[in-house]
């Protein structure tokens, strides 16, 4: 099985990058162990490990937003894995209400930060219901 | 200065999405320290932290397939980069020769993996010139 020659890191991790299957756009980047990755293989759903909360984390279980897996690519090391997903719900991948996590652009060569992102929803009113 | 804000981890590295700017394709991922990303944006040529060599790593200066920095942005907790490049050379981001880095496919859901990706070059004509 080619899930046994994946390298997960030093704590039994491997990066995932997250697009949209239809557009392209890179929605989040998130952390996954070899029971997240399995089930993510076997539900189609996405399903991380939450590092902070350590513990698997189906994304969208609170919001509704969850991804459906389309496609799966691993890289020439074989430590980094790329999603292309079908966002569901509104479609918002982060948890501050974007379509992506990655929603502010980074000025050149100054490195300050502006919000360029796409809206969806507002957190308080999804997250403390 | 926003780049104060990011937040690098405990071995002082930030993980960096790489996608093209024209195509959306997802290149590679690598990883960054303050000063690579300092001097990417300095000079705009896509400028990683090599973490088997222990030193900066200017992208392509063996291959000549150099990245232009087109656009930049930064995930919601700051802890993750992505950067939009223009490839130049033969326009191949992997080592192995392919267009990306992501070359091969993985199915769904037993895991096996395909080669799908694009091979630009050969490794051996490059490198062992």
């Amino acid at each position: 099985m080619a899930i046994n020659t994946i390298k997960f890191d030093e704590k039994g991790l491997i990066p995932a990058i997250v697009q949209d299957v239809n557009t392209g756009e890179v929605l989040m980047f998130a952390w996954m162990n070899r029971e997240s990755f399995k089930r993510t293989l076997e539900n189609r759903i996405m399903t991380y490990w939450s590092r902070s909360r350590q513990k698997l984390w189906v994304k969208g279980e609170t919001s509704g937003n969850i991804q459906e897996v389309r496609e799966v690519y691993i890289d020439c090391d074989a430590d980094c894995l790329l999603f292309k997903v079908e966002p569901k719900g509104v479609g918002a991948a982060c948890h501050e209400g974007y379509r992506s996590c990655f929603f502010r652009s980074v000025n050149i060569p100054d490195g300050e930060f502006a919000v360029v992102g796409e809206k969806l929803f507002e957190p308080e009113e999804v997250y403390n219901k």
